[in-house]
């Protein structure tokens, strides 16, 4: 592990580092706030999942949640959004390839050699992170925004009992039935349907749906509304009666301006779960 | 106008009235909740539309509505549920008939005759209140409770302009598609299934929602769940792009365990609202 920058933020520290990956085969890099508290005692962690063409650092930088997970104690991990560097595929579309990971293992040419995003977000990382840092691993949350809200919903409902609650802000809510999630589907994981609705939320919504609660804020005025398909999942968790809290915030649209603004909520929505 | 009962609560008077309706052809009676505010100016108001088998009198008295009332400075209006009395016609079941009005104008018969709920509700009650009580017409607010949140739903919708925000507690979300509806509707509208589209909250939400917001809870483990659909909203609602917050609420029932509950929330959205 390889410390690229520590910098003292809300009374904790907000780290980067980098670690070579077995699964992605490359450096892979990720961001890390520790709260105050972590200075004595595991505390509980907030997984954040990225969205297209973003790294570790955006919502690092534009979220604003360090100051909200300082007051709840509550670490924040910033994964990366796909593996990375000249050695790894890519295309020039900003919605395949490097920085469009989509959260899946990759089993076709040329991605699966290093686009395994699943594995490296629910076992790799978690077990690098757990044996190096003082983190609760029976405490987790996890959420994301954009593709970063679909890795989350996904991930979650798909791994009962790691995650105490998930949230996601404007998630690709149905990737199946649109744009963003068929072209990269087809790419990552070939043109067999079948095996694409492991990933897609809205379909395991009404499959299993998740054992704890869920927050979604999205935005009203969100320019990317046709493709993220927000009332594909209001229907398959009304349908499936999951406790959820479902929030079209009229007005806002698919910027950090838009997450920031609801973070303090999802903080202290999870925070709740996981001081329960 | 006939004083049934004046009772102080909350710093305010919660009073239960009864007048001779020229709409239902009957007399009607109605609760209503004046905060001490009213003593001296006009107050906001939040109309209370009740569910089958309720008078004036259930909300009135079991969901704990005047604390936060009282709190916010807002009038709280509890008409009954349907016109009542010997000379009007009923059904042996509990949901057709007095007690199950469902807000429309009935053109069937028997029904016609003094089922025009729609009317009471939305023009001649109003008018009536308006010009006795010291209510500000222009801060209007509206819920419900099933039934009720039908209707409240259906009359936000109907009339643009008149209600500031609306909310609704398990309501009745797509009666042209249920048990909960399409009897009633039959009855009293006809077989013409073209006239019921005005009274379903999930059609008029796809046709023009609402112009503020709207709160919705619904608790997740109601007995009526299959009747009630909330589904078929919270679909609706998102793919209109509808300024709203749903929520299923996990373990809760249908019963007033459930909307006493969440009442503080629904006044203190409706406060946003009135006092914006």
């Amino acid at each position: 592990m390889k410390t690229i920058s520590e910098n003292r933020a809300f009374g904790g520290v907000q780290g980067v580092y980098s670690h070579a990956s077995e699964v992605c085969g490359c450096d892979m890099t990720f961001g890390m706030f520790l709260p105050e508290e972590a200075e004595h005692d595991p505390v509980p962690v907030l997984w954040y999942l990225s969205g297209l063409t973003c790294t570790h650092e955006n919502a690092m930088v534009k979220a604003g949640a360090q100051a909200w997970a300082a007051e709840q104690g509550i670490a924040l991990i910033f994964p990366d959004t796909s593996p990375r560097g000249p050695g790894v595929s890519n295309d020039d579309a900003f919605d395949l390839g490097q920085g469009a990971g989509f959260y899946v293992n990759a089993t076709e040419t040329p991605w699966a050699a290093n686009f395994q995003m699943w594995d490296y977000i629910t076992d790799e990382l978690p077990r690098l992170l757990f044996s190096a840092y003082p983190l609760d691993e029976s405490r987790q949350a996890i959420t994301g925004h954009s593709m970063g809200g679909h890795g989350a919903l996904t991930i979650a409902m798909s791994i009962p009992g790691r995650f105490r609650s998930v949230s996601a802000f404007a998630p690709i809510a149905n990737p199946t039935a649109s744009d963003w999630g068929r072209k990269q589907f087809t790419a990552y994981l070939g043109a067999d349907t079948a095996k694409w609705a492991a990933h897609d939320a809205s379909l395991l919504m009404k499959k299993r749906g998740f054992d704890g609660p869920i927050l979604i804020d999205q935005g009203g005025s969100d320019q990317f509304l046709d493709l993220l398909r927000p009332e594909a999942l209001a229907e398959a968790a009304a349908s499936a009666r999951q406790n959820i809290t479902f929030r079209m915030q009229k007005g806002y649209d698919h910027s950090y301006f838009f997450v920031s603004t609801f973070m303090e909520d999802h903080i202290s929505f999870h925070a709740d779960a996981l001081y329960a």
